[in-house]
């Protein structure tokens, strides 16, 4: 088990560019708005869409993006998936069903390393999405490079626009930011017990489990002992952690539970 | 680039037994039939709910469920956290903010991980979801093993129950196939072209160039040659592909597109 310093928010800056996402003729203003949603949750922010049904704006896409304002409002509307694409270095067509063109399919991890690959290098990219309906059509895959399909269960394998594009947004940001999440175990708060302070606690708690001639029959003291070390060990203590046991093991004892004496003052303070 | 055989979707069965979802309070139908879909689609299927504010069953919820019915009909309701977890192993709280618990902070794949080892063992295990509002409290966190929590950016951390249902069933589902697509390449369709192959239609590109005394000045015609033949590499060409580009080149040169002498008939048989 590893502790993991807790991450300052501040210091999850991404330098990937990330990509782009593409909508092909989406016909509910709300996939929009939730697709926007999706993208703001992982740090896109290049939303395009191609001949959207119901014109564009929308306002429906604008609620359902629950406050991601900057990702609608930084849309940009296209005719045509060539025009939507022509600055891109590479693309992705997302389907969700094997095709008769022969062209690499990748899970949405595999695109991601991609797609981070050439976004370290500032290098602009995108994934294409179809229709709710029908998907893209052979013609829009072949204007891709690669093919990304999800792990589905081949027996539900019905995914709404906007889980899709999550579930890319996810892959990228998890490989752009190696995994970086937004807070760890806080070690400031939570600092882990030195081992001398663990191994004190294991001759505590063993001096008075030994004063109520607990180990019995003696033969079996030291792989009691074990046992019961092995136990705290796992629990991986912080400092305030051993303290806390340490005031149970007092109080179980019937002793007063003030700082025991070989513990210097101001240990707190550190 | 790899080639990968199609994946026969019968074959993609999963040997590992998946993690329950738990959702704690949820207020709206709709929340819990969206988090029944995402799990289907990643083939989760049991779904526990602890005092759903407007009862159950919910017909709101099997309306968003989009016919994830065998996740709906299944779902077990408990009043307590301590009752829905009590069968299980291992379980996940997911939270989206740092807490004052020592207590391991995990991504959603190194959860997953986690999940399917127990999974691989028969053992049950679940994630547990907060409510929609301010999601789980502390003395529901302590009942966890450890915590998950996603990749979010912290500018835009909000995230609903069942895109968070979505992205820890898909990382589920990653682990416990190893990646497994529901289709790749179809080999059988597109076998790749074999090197010999690929070497005639090299020779006949060249034979053809020099017919046109296309290779200027001549001690330039070795790496011309290079080029040409490094960029037909990359294609990574299928045997169909190869055929076609033999009779593209036949129609520049405005020869019949028959098939060559030397390719002995019935080869499209194979």
């Amino acid at each position: 088990m590893t502790r993991n310093a807790r991450i300052d928010p501040e210091t999850v800056t991404v330098d990937v560019l990330p990509p782009a996402v593409i909508l092909c003729e989406p016909q509910l203003g709300e996939n929009i708005g939730t697709a926007a949603r999706a993208m703001a949750n992982f740090g896109l922010v290049d939303l395009r869409i191609i001949n959207p049904r119901d014109g564009w704006p929308s306002e429906k896409a604008r609620a359902a993006a629950s406050r991601a304002d900057h990702v609608i409002d930084n849309v940009q509307v296209f005719d045509s998936v060539e025009a939507a694409i022509a600055d891109l270095r590479f693309v992705y067509a997302t389907t969700a069903r094997s095709r008769e063109i022969s062209k690499p399919v990748r899970g949405p991890d595999e695109a991601a390393q991609t797609v981070c690959g050439h976004g370290r290098e500032g290098h602009k990219t995108g994934y294409l999405f179809g229709r709710e309906r029908w998907g893209l059509n052979n013609e829009e895959v072949a204007l891709a490079d690669e093919i990304v399909t999800l792990p589905v269960d081949p027996n539900f394998a019905s995914l709404n626009i906007a889980q899709a594009v999550l579930v890319c947004a996810y892959e990228w940001r998890m490989k752009a930011t190696r995994g970086a999440l937004p807070f760890r175990v806080d070690e400031e708060t939570h600092p882990p017990a030195e081992k001398e302070d663990v191994v004190r606690l294991f001759e505590h708690l063993e001096s008075a489990l030994d004063n109520v001639n607990f180990f019995r029959p003696p033969e079996k003291r030291p792989s009691m002992v074990l046992n019961l070390r092995n136990i705290l060990q796992k629990a991986n203590l912080t400092r305030q952690e051993v303290k806390s046991l340490r005031g149970v093991i007092a109080a179980l004892e019937r002793r007063p539970t003030r700082p025991r004496r070989e513990e210097p003052e101001g240990r707190d303070d550190e």
